[in-house]
């Protein structure tokens, strides 16, 4: 094991898309690794591969509390309470981390059971329409933001308290955890987080979904006509209804905050067009050039001819423990920074 | 030369993304193609490639009369009046059609020269977010939606009188310019294609442009956080923003229609979530029925197997100018279907 390993197994619960990729990255870097999933027909999919895989929770909990595992919690957010209540029941004494969608949702059912001091929440921003086991794959995480938060961390220091070594640990083995599926660990708190999602993951959907209905209205002839600017739109509009509800109605606060920017922005463009000159160059002009800052910040550089891509993303090295470190998180999420821990 | 080639020469006036990429195609299948670029960097860049492109206008025009080419106009709508000025002074006799994303504009502008005899609408449902001939590649239509209009042969018919037999010629031979580029010939009336691509083009485009505005509105950390969903649903915004406004200021109706539709829904759902009870049932449900049907009807089949992708769009065979052809017409352009000529 090198200085760099996850220090204890890591324990998946929840085997779709991003439970399974991560845990077929993980097997790829000889990372211990097992998991439970539900679906019998994914757990029987996954043991054939060769993954350590079951699908009685009970058994799998016992297991991660007796070898001391981290847990990843990678169900949809209305299973994440019963899934927490039987950590509580069989796994007592585990670390924890999730990669739901939403954070304050879950935050809020982690403090009610009084287990945030071994929770680490986390929301890989990666996936694909397509759900389940058979949709997971290796490589799904390179380069993507993987949020990790630490308000547990931020509201101790707060409050001038010391944060216990246990959630350092748990923290430090989090983001090695990320770093094995080479996504970049962006340290996040939960609030900001969900304000963030809403814009640039929930409104999306919620675009989508709509786009695809107006295409649809206008019949046969629309749908043949339909081409690269209207699939790429609507390509989430293939999720699992019940997975985009999820994330939405969960986050609806700071989603309906988004659409009420969203529909301003095009009722101006509505009236701008409805009238004798129509000119939309103000939302044009401005969609343009955000969409040029975007570019620039978000992943990796374009212009980079390495196969090896390089982050736009400013990078800061952190000692979890160390003298200022978690104002050196604050830091790094006012910058959608990564940290690399060491 | 076979039956199924071009009959004449074809001369394209602006070589960017679209008409670059349709020489290539041609080059590539042996028809004689030249063209003129307004761009000097361009046509130095396409002579310098062996294409046979002039920066001349008026030459290129002269040649084009002497060898009876069918010219395509290539260029944007504010350019496509002084092309047609141009083109009735020293191409008073050739047959055109043309590629502009818009197409009651560009048949007004046609009208009012009196040349709809000699001319045949046309719009290649594809693209990229890039422009000019540096943007140009082979093979950028394949399986595309090519809209062919037959407005002037409709209104002929329900005049009831004879369609000349330069249009009917004219007519193959954009039909049969657009099966070399392995592009599907859809014909569509002018305004039923403003309509159907205010909702599937234009639409996203505005959305792409106040989708991005909204995103980074979220600052540095929302920029680092946007994903797939995001990204894809933004593209369209790297486009240039003088051929965005040029799209959709001339389309300007059709747009407000489909505008006011997706406005409707997005406020629909945005007071659906801003309750205690958050849900977007129904939202979510539509919008995923509509998207899967317009996977099952836009293109090529995702279940095909073979390389060789069966095209979803209903086929008709026909023959120009034979008994009942233009109500063969109006019928495929009810189903959003595919014709070949025979």
């Amino acid at each position: 094991m090198s200085s760099r390993d996850v220090s204890r197994p890591i324990c998946i619960i929840g085997l779709g898309l991003i439970g399974g990729s991560l845990m077929r990255d993980l097997v790829r870097h000889k990372q211990t690794v097992y998991g439970y999933n539900r679906s019998t027909s994914g757990t029987r999919a996954a043991v054939k591969e060769g993954f350590d895989v079951s699908d009685n929770l009970v058994a799998t909990l016992q297991r991660a509390e007796s070898d001391g595992a981290v847990l990843v919690i990678a169900v949809p957010m209305q299973a994440v309470a019963s899934v927490l209540d039987a950590i509580a029941e069989h796994a007592p004494n585990c670390g924890m981390t999730d990669v739901v969608s939403v954070k304050k949702p879950v935050y809020d059912l982690v403090r009610e059971r009084g287990m945030e001091s071994r929770y680490v929440g986390g929301h890989p921003m990666a996936g694909t329409e397509f759900s389940g086991w058979s949709a997971s794959k290796e490589q799904l995480f390179v380069r993507a933001a993987w949020v990790i938060t630490y308000d547990y961390a931020r509201d101790l220091e707060v409050d001038g308290l010391a944060i216990p070594a246990e959630w350092v640990s748990l923290f430090i083995d989090v983001c090695r955890m990320v770093a094995v599926t080479r996504a970049e660990a962006i340290p996040v708190s939960v609030r900001a987080h969900d304000e963030a999602v809403g814009r640039v993951s929930h409104l999306p959907h919620v675009i989508a979904e709509a786009l695809s209905i107006v295409g649809d209205n206008g019949g046969t002839l629309a749908q043949s006509l339909a081409a690269g600017s209207f699939k790429d739109a609507t390509r989430v509009a293939g999720t699992a209804p019940e997975l985009v509800r999820a994330m939405c109605e969960t986050n609806a606060a700071a989603l309906v905050y988004s659409l009420d920017e969203m529909i301003k922005l095009l009722t101006q463009a509505r009236n701008n067009l409805d009238t004798d000159n129509p000119n939309i160059e103000a939302l044009v002009d401005a969609g343009h050039r955000a969409h040029t800052r975007l570019e620039a910040r978000s992943g990796a550089r374009r212009e980079s001819v390495s196969p090896v891509k390089i982050s736009s993303r400013p990078v800061m090295r952190l000692h979890p423990g160390g003298k200022g470190w978690v104002r050196q998180l604050v830091q790094a999420e006012s910058l959608g920074g990564r940290i690399e821990v060491f």
